[in-house]
């Protein structure tokens, strides 16, 4: 699949020119047309991506659990495929081989919904995929194209219970919304993260310092980034002056309570808002709070179970921050952007589940699979 | 909570009365209103039920996995709860305590909504309960009660996504239906089982005699219950007739094919439709294959993909069986009536998932639960 994406690379690169020039008629902006336009290099990433799917072990056939009954009856359980993994995305075609690669890796036929915009180009890179698909072996129906604009046909695929084992909206919170809302087949929510760090009174500073500038600024625009700053009043008046001077540094933006303003006067004041705000951008909201259950209570009322932290030297205080915050990720003296398949050692990254069910937190191939029950016997009957 | 339960069965049975008597005036029928009914010995099963399920071993706080990071990040999957699990199913009181009991032995918080001719009794049982869990030290709220008849609440509460974690339908065919079909919170589907036994050329016709009688027999109105049989042709002049006469003694309604109908005269013609039928009852489609891939096949266009069987001595056949049938669970040489909790070792059981996402087959405590990533670090950022 992989050769093939760069074989296919002209007529992927001449359908995307029609997409892009389409858009660009009907006034797409900036930073849209960009996710939309593909290259030569774009197009080896996509290629090379493939690859790296392509060398990571397989998941299916893997025996999670297994035990014998009384009445001599064997169970096992088998990782097995999903089946048929429905992905609706936005218009960015790199997106279609990426999601192609993880769903057929983990055995799964995929049927795939990229944004209008794109459309050519996915047929083309659809195409070059499902062909190469064939050549090995494969059906050519594994990868499957809902090659139409209209959005009528987004919403029937999003009903299609018994031929969509589950629904992967990637993209942004409008997208996701519309699919959680509008899905009858079974959804994997992924989304928004409104995280926090806490500095303990006991927290190592300079140790802290580092993990808040990294957690902040090394990509705000993500859902692991930080969003909201709490900080224990013993050390606020140390540690704000100098982590605001680094945060400035950075061009954050800082919002804060009435405490954060009386110790950094550049910071904004903090409406009620900005605690329930992911701003996906250089800007933090901060909040000087009593003691560790004011800093467990703020994150309970505002926080969105993504990625949370602490930053402590009390061992008492790590060991509740990790048993009573309830998130798919809970980190001590770590940056919460370490929430990723990835750097998880995954391999591989569906999406960040922001849901309880079926997967937590960065999904990799195993979170693509199901599992059934082998039972073997020798005449049971109950 | 079983000790409250029997303290408050006067009161239990009080309101149970009035629900019955008010059923009864309304045509109620009668299998319906013996379900609705409770009296001593119901409730003293009920209690010795949340007794069993206090009995098991706690799920939460077991690490399913860890690992370390080349940096240094220690990474634990901790086994958590879900959070809030709701439970809508019909007019059956004693599901009240059992769902409450399975909910919070999983630390779960549980919204219940029970069917509206129960809705006296469901009070008073969820009364006894809530005070017992308030006494031994948990909030009051962790078993609530939709305490109202009126349709629109139950619709309402199918779509409380972030109040709800996952809702877990207990019921008819109807009720999934309806709550697959409006709810935007995460549901597990459980549901129908158009289960199959496939009896091989190599199969020991006796072990197979059995496991036919056993599966469709033992206990018909359930979804583990076999509803079709599949017989390789060339055991089906001698199987067919002997198992016919034994099905005949048990009072089973046989619906054979063309082939069927040749070797068993008194079975009547089964029609296309009786292939996709789950009777729940004592009546068996029965069909004469020419091997095991016209099984397969059968099985992949009309299964369910619950429970399904082979009966044979052939390795090569029961390895293909267990890779290629896609149901939760395949049995080779054993009755289909095993997919249950208890039968499985669960010690409980809160239903049998009959999706792919998040739990398959039947569910014990552990399926109400959820994990999340615990990392440890030492200042990391990255």
């Amino acid at each position: 699949m992989a050769d093939a994406l760069s074989k296919a690379a002209a007529d992927i690169l001449a359908a995307n020119s029609e997409d892009v020039a389409r858009a660009r008629e009907r006034g797409v902006s900036g930073a849209m047309l960009d996710r939309l336009a593909l290259s030569e290099a774009r197009i080896g990433g996509m290629a090379e991506g493939l690859r790296q799917v392509a060398a990571l072990p397989d998941p299916v056939g893997q025996v999670l659990d297994g035990w014998r009954r009384p009445n001599g009856l064997a169970i096992s359980r088998v990782r097995v495929p999903l089946g048929v993994v429905g992905i609706i995305y936005e218009a960015r075609p790199n997106v279609t081989s990426d999601a192609a690669a993880l769903c057929l890796k983990a055995g799964n036929a995929c049927l795939l919904r990229g944004g209008s915009e794109a459309l050519q180009s996915n047929v083309a890179i659809v195409s070059a995929l499902a062909g190469a698909a064939e050549r090995a072996g494969l059906p050519r129906e594994c990868v499957q194209l809902v090659a139409s604009a209209d959005r009528a046909d987004a919403a029937e695929m999003m009903r299609l219970n018994g031929l969509i084992d589950v629904l992967i909206p990637r993209g942004g919170a409008g997208l996701i919304r519309s699919v959680v809302e509008n899905a009858t087949v079974p959804v994997i929510e992924t989304g928004t993260g409104n995280c926090h760090t806490y500095v303990d009174a006991s927290a190592d500073l300079d140790m802290a310092l580092e993990i808040v500038v990294n957690a902040k600024c090394s990509r705000p625009s993500v859902c692991n980034a930080m969003e909201t700053l709490l900080v224990h009043e013993v050390i606020a008046d140390e540690f704000l002056p100098m982590a605001a001077e680094r945060l400035a540094e950075a061009g954050v933006e800082l919002r804060g309570c009435e405490r954060t303003r009386a110790l950094v006067p550049t910071a904004r004041p903090a409406s009620d808002e900005d605690w329930d705000t992911e701003y996906l951008d250089l800007i933090l909201a901060v909040r000087v709070v009593d003691d560790l259950d004011e800093a467990l209570g703020h994150i309970e009322r505002h926080g969105t179970r993504h990625s949370e932290a602490i930053v402590t030297a009390d061992y008492t205080a790590a060991e509740r921050f990790c048993a009573e915050v309830d998130a798919a990720a809970v980190y001590v003296n770590a940056s919460t952007r370490f929430t990723d398949g990835f750097e998880f050692g995954f391999g591989a990254e569906v999406g960040i589940s922001n849901q309880k069910l079926h997967a937590r937190g960065p999904m990799g191939l195993s979170e693509l699979t199901t599992y059934k029950y082998v039972v073997r016997g020798s005449g049971q009957v109950r």
